[in-house]
């Protein structure tokens, strides 16, 4: 490097960094619920105990990001979608260190549901949690990418996990209903379902924040409708 | 006014005006939870209706407040704690917007009640949604006066909420194994204090939002636990 080249390293390379750590914080999250989606259906105390304990490395990165992005904000001073980019990407940390949390929340249910007989075999929980990871995964993609039909089909699977969640209650209540023993594992099932939503809830908070950082166009409002 | 004025208006104007928006804003979500809560109360279908019908004013102002804020750091490039006074703005504005869609859930919860005989006169959720309400109250003047003893005093009360929700969950679990009629709405009512739960968990993370604006001080993963 000469001396006359800038010592400010150029915003998209430091963008792209802060793209890389989002990365890597949705990957953090994404294991914590996979990990306490194992723990619930292998009734497994092991990766249940290693959610609720290791939330450090995930709040670490959080606040890391956060400042990386508030220091890219004052440094370099973007406008028009560079600025609406890295705004995105201070939401979108929120929304990731949230999801984390739900994992916990997960994994403090599934530790409760293991005291009692199973109330049934699970499959649509498994299910639930494979579609929020997969959104989650997407509406990640899809801010790196500026991919705004992926974001759009984040969207659009939200409406899927919330058919599956009325399902899953619906089916829980008869549960309930024949065999008062089932009440109380039951609500932890239904527990389990509503943390899921939220996950999924999450990634349509950053679809909808890609689809405006991208297109400057605000959607929120026309394509979110609130949940039960 | 002179010609060698600005055109631009200062930034500090600007910003009082981004508060006074938002404590609109904050106003208007109030309002829809305690119409939501009204009409659970006081088994009154017209609150609910309205909740669940208006939340197009609300919208509306979340979209203008982000537009506000995004030209306001476009603008001003602002830095240091007037770049994170806006960004916390914008964040507060999604919190907001989140808290109007809680009252809908909670209104159409509420709905779903008033089909069957009340479980049990309702003391414990009015209080829970006072709490929360006083939170997020707490939370916006936090912000506004940017006062962090009083942000501080809202993280504390997110304990008692959390207090009031397990002890509503028990008290509601022994009415569903006593008589199994009462599942069904009892289970409603399960929902509306997650709900309310997580109004709570909106104040709090506009309350820390304003801990790391005034003090650049990240408190968010020394002061909060996931809740269940």
């Amino acid at each position: 490097m000469t001396p006359t080249e800038p010592v400010v390293p150029r915003f998209q390379e430091e963008l792209g960094l802060l793209k890389t750590h989002l990365l890597s914080m949705g990957g953090l999250a994404e294991e914590r619920l996979r990990a306490a989606m194992t723990g619930l259906v292998d009734r497994d105390l092991g990766p249940l105990r290693e959610v609720e304990g290791g939330d450090g490395p995930l709040n670490r990165l959080h606040v890391e990001i956060d400042s990386f992005a508030f220091r890219l904000l004052a440094l370099h001073q973007p406008v028009a979608t560079d600025l609406r980019s890295v705004v995105a990407a201070i939401k979108i940390n929120s929304d990731l260190e949230r999801v984390g949390d739900l994992a916990v929340n997960i994994a403090q249910a599934a530790r409760r549901y293991l005291d009692f007989t199973p109330v049934k075999p699970l499959l649509d929980l498994p299910r639930m949690a494979g579609i929020a990871q997969a959104m989650l995964r997407d509406a990640l993609d899809s801010y790196v990418r500026r991919d705004v039909a992926l974001a759009r089909s984040v969207l659009r699977r939200d409406d899927e996990l919330d058919a599956l969640k009325t399902q899953i209650f619906r089916e829980l209540l008869s549960y309930m209903l024949e065999e008062p023993a089932k009440i109380p594992p039951a609500l932890e099932l239904i527990l389990v379902s509503r943390h899921l939503e939220r996950i999924g809830d999450h990634a349509t908070n950053i679809a909808e924040d890609v689809i405006f950082m991208v297109s400057a166009e605000d959607v929120r409002h026309a394509a979110r409708e609130p949940g039960t």
